[in-house]
């Protein structure tokens, strides 16, 4: 079994044995997944440092609540990443965007 | 390889190809990072319904900035996944945790 | 003197006295705005019920960075809120959203 | 009658004639404040750099949504305003806080 499967299932398996799926709808597991990536930029706040083991603690988090809403959701992430991978190259051709922290809405024509 | 170090090393070499790793600090993949999974809470906005294709390739924005970010700090996500498992599983004991939606913070003794 | 601008005085005065002007750029301050949106946001995790003094005290933190962040870019914030509101009338006029939860680009012609 | 009052009124009655209401519940309004928070961080992804008309419209919606939260919680602000600058007051005094991007649970006591 591959590694993204096995860590959804232990995720899923965590909420069942605690009767936690009745909470984990999308709406709920969304608002989790933005207060989890906050936590990741808290530690930034008038800030450029961090503490590394902190950050990947918060990072996992991340993770877990991204397994555990695409398994809600019954979605291939491995496919979407392929999917969208295929659009940022061809919205972001190389010879367009080399060097530049532009949108590709913002590239000129 | 495994799948998540491959993932990651597609995310690095895209970024890589377009000249993107001078933007790519751990400040400003975290940023990135809180505004994807914002986009993954958008279709939600006063509302329950969703687009499932929609929010698929919106947890795929997730991935890979998460993927990016983990890179960046050499981070093993796969690791620190587990770590976080066995403190949920102190945090959340079955027994107290069980069909409840409480943090640990507020378990009674 | 007006209410906004007293309050504005009062986080500026704030900051000053504590030698964090240092701090206080744009970009920093957006992520501090974001975060404490986010400690709003918190209490909702998995639920929707709320202590009311709570949420009022986190309401009022997000007013404060607001107007800090109004003060350091000389925002005129009652000016721009009138400016959306007229620009909302006309994005969304009555016959077209009542009773809707759309974005007026879902709006059909 | 107060600025903040008249605010507050304008939101509440703009939402009335739309017969909106009936989605601007607490956690719904919290998910709003988190989206128009990010909405002010967006421009700075990757860039320092801000186009500030932009910016202060965004401001404007973030005000708006903190408006009709506090309008449908019944809540004060301006009053919780003051109370948490009395808090912040004491937890960050100015002889240990001066010049120090630190939050009051990092310091040495």
């Amino acid at each position: 079994m591959n590694e993204i499967t096995s860590l959804k299932d232990r995720t899923r398996a965590f909420s069942k044995e605690r009767d936690w799926e009745q909470y984990h709808n999308p709406k709920d597991l969304a608002i989790a997944l933005v207060l989890e990536a906050t936590e990741v930029l808290e530690p930034f706040r008038f800030k450029t440092e961090f503490n590394k083991e902190e950050l990947a603690k918060e990072l996992a988090d991340v993770l877990n609540i991204l397994l555990r809403l695409s398994d809600v959701l019954d979605i291939d992430i491995m496919h979407w990443f392929e999917e969208k991978m295929k659009e940022n190259e061809k919205k972001y051709p190389v010879e367009k965007s080399y060097g530049l922290n532009l949108k590709y809405s913002e590239f000129e024509d």
